[in-house]
């Protein structure tokens, strides 16, 4: 697959997508206000600083925006918020998170203002691989937007076999994968086989590795806290400059140990994580709050100076 | 713990949901039309079988009442429709099944035409136990309404612990337990160490065994298609004559063997349970017909002919 | 099945075993000498109180005796010494325990001094269920003693199918099954359809359940502790006298818990329990110290304490 | 952490091998004869190809060389083979895989003719990461020789966690790491945090990835098979030319594939890795006979014929 020389992002039309799906493509963080509404001032300037920053894409309600802890009005909302920031700037992606067909395709049919859906296979409902086709294809009917397909076995239970993949991709109900399944091996088997997915790599911590082999864009939850981190590897690793890319990724490593700023106090890391970025974002002046979504455990006056030392060692503040 | 001597079910009112709760209480079925509506006809000959065999409650929305694939409107109609028919002659119980706290606190204000209401842990987004508790007094703070904890770790990925249990069983939070966990140590644990939670076994095929370490009540799939076969097990084990709750669940464990029809296809394990629940159904003359939802596989003549062949054998036919 | 009627164990000829295998038959401890040598007198004492106790068999070098723990010489010689105490009283089980095939054979040439040997899955090399039969079959063929199936997914990472355990019952491989996988559903379907196999339940805390669906035994490694309430729980089940056979579980629960005296200072289960049961023996001037096996963490003074504790509320000093 | 300059392998006296540990190490097949015993000769002949061929150490009974299935007589003598073969010339180490620390210290005491030794955590006995430290610390106070961490969950059942390894490589416990738990991350995070360790990566598919993130060399299975490409991808990587290194890995990866030729029979994963490994030494002349030990399944004709048909794709025959 050749994605042509590196370029610098350009207005895209809906259905020109997919050929434009590459990059850095951070899941943007939902603000909230106190009483847990959304943060619609604090969301526009979130999209704007991203945009501003270089980002190829912005992928709304992903795991990193909180999808699963916001009510459907609150998800439409975002996407609609985004979609208006981005004005056709950078595409916008959605995901339509929820445990089976039927329910996935009432999200799909709500978030038409985006230019890719991102849906995983079906979870809390025990699901067999075999019926994972019929899922992503009777998504794809439901709604004309190119769909890409979200690997994430940590939060549904099943890894996305690579056959599915594939099978998907050549006939076209799949245009891109987001792998968050940690499985460099599986990727780079899928990257062997098919020209016809835009790959991206979820991890935050190994995406020099997802680019060596291969993969064509990355969504790293931290890239909301520092985008220009997360360009900078990807167009270094653009330019087959491998050295740079790693350095880079070794900074954002340890950036990303702000993640573990609550685990002392046993929550969960979901919280711990979610907090961190939204207090770095906080930090840096581009959100007003750091609130969560319930039932999160909020950050500690401790834990938010932790975050602060990892910006500031890290030369973001 | 004592319930008293058994009784036969007696109208309940609000608040009196409790005191009330035990005995056999089915998680019914959602019966759907050719076209994926909610078949409403069908769905109130089954809550009128269902009440007729002398079910103590009846359990709407749960895991399988494919809730998980149920559109929200089609969740709180079949709510509606199967209160309208029970009328108060049994309690009914609701799944408010959702992925975190908000959006199930969306469901509970949506589900207050039933008696209790009942929720698992979050699931989708990775949450520590110590983020249980909040999460569940959330949801018993929003509705007025009994919260029964719904213990699934095969659909959630976390099993409750005994400890949380008994503290939400305590400070009033729980006021029952559905345990589908097949963990028959823990909930024997749960059974010694409080008298303030009416238990259900979740099990199927070891309902005497629940029975035998003391839980309240059963919620068995498929005593859509047998309700008397589990109501003669509960009252032989009120009565303490174990030889025929043994004998009755050894007949019930041959009728169970049904959910593996679809096997040799390769299908997920839950299209071919709930295939043959509702196969079942129709072969009974209880519902129309025996449409699932996306993304399951639909049973074939063959597998249909074999359910009904396991409805002959256990003389239901 | 039927095993006749309940007889006091009498002495067994080699080759009667299988027809003599029932009851309990505890996994016996391992005493070892502060250097960690086999201490021979201690462990003549403990089979001497077992057998004293009414054990109808005993079980050398399982789980609970650390056989993962012992080179092969000192298992050899706990064999030795007490098959040596036993003298054909009751039957004494050997447990050949290794990785694979070629190991476990060599261990069962040099358990000839057994009634039965004790096999497990493979395991550490990833084995698949089809290699499982041949496994056995080329066990069995080696040494022509009765082998017993030894189910402990725990340990070896797989679960022994049920079509698999059926089939080497019914073709004459395994003469028992000890089932310590805690999945009372799948004992229940082999008891169900085989009249070949004599199936033990490794529980401690649901051995009455066992009983009730038709285990013929219970290998408790708590039994070592507690040898009495064990025979008294069996012998009620035999009686049919459920309430007794509860009665005493619940009290062998709480017993049980001295398994977890440990878990503060974050040691494994393993090292709890074992040193808990070892403990115990101590208490009771059974054996004469409570070394455990590299790399278990030893119990302190205050974690004896606490084992102390639990036999004098359980009546045990 | 600085290897120096990349050196041809120079012969090694005891205790230089730590200094020496680097590059491509095979985990050197242990071929069998008919009747399953130690086929001396190809041992010869397969370490001496191995030599040749430029690998920089010999690790004999490792997963790959069958080590679960070889009796303890077989494993010292292939130790004793291979070591006489390597005659210095490389260093040559040794797996001691047995369940818990008294068992793997026997085999570490027979196994000096080694210049370094591979222990694994506990397994088949539940141990607690608080307990490896003792586990490891004992077994290198038993024998005077570098220890190799062996990082394998997929068979022992737990992953070393970082601050155990680095603990351990910190108070000189560990020279070497053997990470064949496909966590890249955690490799990372360990490389990252010291300079006292030397770390392999058990990865036949990502090896390039490994050497990327600054591991000092490759225990490839099938490197029995084709040494000479993993020291290119080396040699490459040594370079910094990551393109060769990808080029020679992928490859590589098309090489392995040769692993699933028993899948459609559904026989283990092992079964066919190790009989494809064997195959292919026979197919290139280097072993006699393809023979594995038991209970795996050997290869039949059309999976022999499939192995060849993966060499000469791969241009090794």
């Amino acid at each position: 697959m050749s994605l042509g020389p590196y370029a610098e992002p350009t207005p895209v039309r809906k259905g020109d997508a997919l050929t434009q799906l590459h990059g850095v493509v951070p899941p943007v963080c939902t603000p909230l206000t106190p009483e847990r509404e959304l943060d619609v001032l604090s969301l526009e300037r979130l999209a704007a600083f991203l945009i501003e920053a270089g980002m190829h894409g912005l992928f709304v309600t992903g795991s990193t925006g909180e999808v699963a802890f916001l009510p459907d009005e609150t998800r439409y909302r975002a996407l609609e918020v985004v979609a208006g920031v981005a004005a056709g700037q950078v595409p916008v992606l959605a995901g339509i998170i929820d445990t089976t067909t039927p329910r996935v395709i009432e999200h799909a049919k709500a978030s038409k203002a985006a230019d890719a859906l991102v849906a995983t296979a079906p979870f809390y409902a025990p699901t067999a691989p075999s019926e994972f086709a019929g899922h992503f294809r009777a998504i794809r009917a439901a709604v004309d937007l190119p769909l890409v397909a979200y690997d994430i076995p940590v939060s549904v239970g099943n890894k996305l076999p690579t056959d599915v993949v594939l099978e998907l991709a050549e006939d076209g109900t799949f245009a891109a994968l987001k792998d968050s399944s940690g499985d460099l091996d599986g990727l780079r088997a899928v990257l062997e086989r098919t020209d016809s997915l835009v790959c991206f790599s979820g991890s935050e911590t190994l995406a020099d590795l997802g680019l060596f082999i291969g993969a064509h864009g990355l969504v790293p939850g931290i890239g909301n806290v520092d985008p220009h981190g997360y360009l900078r590897l990807y167009e270094a690793a653009q330019r087959g400059d491998w050295a740079t890319a790693k350095t880079e990724q070794l900074r954002l490593r340890r950036l990303f140990e702000m993640i573990y700023v609550g685990d002392a106090r046993g929550m969960g890391r979901y919280s711990s994580a979610i907090g961190a970025f939204k207090e770095g974002l906080v930090a840096r002046g581009v959100i007003t709050g750091g609130t969560t979504s319930e039932p999160m455990i909020p950050l500690n006056d401790t834990e938010r100076a932790a975050v602060r030392r990892h910006l500031a060692e890290a030369g973001l503040l």
